[in-house]
């Protein structure tokens, strides 16, 4: 028996989420159609987690096993030929029996891309959460700051999360600006469900003058007497990377 | 009377090119019918030049005239509202009753990208030409140097062309790399149909090397003798700005 790992980029917008579901067509469900091709038989995929309805990956992470011989280059060039224009495998890897895409995963990195400007852009209508106004990129910092180590994120997720904990490490957030881009990269041990976009919903509160640096350390401290901001909006959400 | 400049930016991607015409949705049409929303009335708007089916645009530039009183951001924040997501309004100006979006340009500024890779990119697949193979960028900058300046591009240009005169000048042809995307940047005094996407389909089987440098020298001496390489793929084109 073989174990492949999938390294997985698409484009979310067509698709109701990563996770096979009953109501709209998922990532998995199409992924496990194209390998079905090349394996001549149905297979299930264990991804490192799910991703939601509208989010992006240029990394997601995927395991399957097989007793196929077939050469490892196959599972990509061969099952990228089944795989539509808004999905493809980027990178496979042979990996031992024990792996497991999300048990092994050491972290993740989200990025969340804003485009700050008084008129939407139809160029970046799909992967950028359009907002008016002047974000105080600085005020953001300090709040974020706040958010990095190991807290209680109980605040930040929402109330489908099914997480028995609820401690995360987060190790950093970045915000950096190209022209009218606003990008807020969230690395981190792992994170509960919608908590990246209610993270950057608090933040753009906090950049928009809404509610003070403080509210966030509030928040962390985890008293439940405060709940977070807004949830932006899944299409400016795009899974990174997943380290292993 | 009054005439006014709008600047749109729209992702071509669903649209048959901008120009109204039988088959297909044109963009100029979208835009008419919000502008007519607005107005009251039907108007019609006159381009800088036609883009192609699936061509983008950041900054088209059409002009129309009308007797209105309306201020003028009604037509920004008021079209906008009746266009849809992959159509905006960008910028609007009132102009000299003689101006002209197309007889009044100055030049014109396209962008060509490529997305370079083994793999297809699904978050570029709509605003990046994807190719394999390694393109060689110095020599594509050594041919893009015989393309610069006045010359007859009667090589360049696609049957279809009705233009009456095959000399353009072009100012610069600017190849630069970020990460797997290369971005060719045209900019000239105006383009011949399907000239860039000729360009780009020569200087990219020169970036292979499938074609020597000096082909490029003969094609716009215009013996005849020679003709240019693949046209590129219309998504990967996007019309940057049109000055005045």
């Amino acid at each position: 028996m073989r174990t492949i790992l999938l390294i997985l980029e698409y484009d979310g917008t067509a698709y109701a989420g990563w996770q096979v579901q009953p109501n709209g067509l998922a990532v998995q469900e199409v992924v496990e159609k194209a390998l079905a091709q090349i394996l001549g038989r149905t297979v299930r995929i264990h991804s490192s987690g799910r991703t939601d309805a509208g989010v992006h990956a240029r990394g997601m992470a995927a395991h399957f096993q097989t007793e196929t011989n077939l050469p490892i280059k196959a599972f990509r060039e061969g099952v990228n030929t089944f795989l539509p224009q808004d999905i493809a495998v980027r990178e496979v890897r042979e990996v031992p029996a024990d792996f497991h895409a999300r048990f092994s995963s050491q972290g993740k990195w989200y990025r969340y891309t804003i485009y700050q400007n008084e008129v939407r852009s139809p160029l970046a209508a799909r992967s950028a959460w359009s907002l008016r106004g002047t974000l105080d990129l600085d005020l953001m910092r300090a709040a974020a700051g706040h958010l990095v180590g190991k807290h209680d994120f109980s605040a930040f997720r929402s109330s489908g999360c099914m997480a028995k904990t609820t401690v995360r490490d987060i190790f950093s957030i970045d915000i950096s600006s190209d022209k009218e881009l606003i990008h807020i990269d969230v690395r981190g041990s792992g994170f509960l469900k919608n908590m990246v976009r209610m993270i950057v919903g608090t933040l753009v509160d906090v950049g928009l003058g809404r509610r003070p640096v403080e509210d966030v350390a509030i928040l962390v401290a985890g008293t439940g007497k405060m709940v977070c901001g807004q949830t932006a909006p899944a299409h400016g959400l795009c899974l990174q990377e997943v380290w292993y």
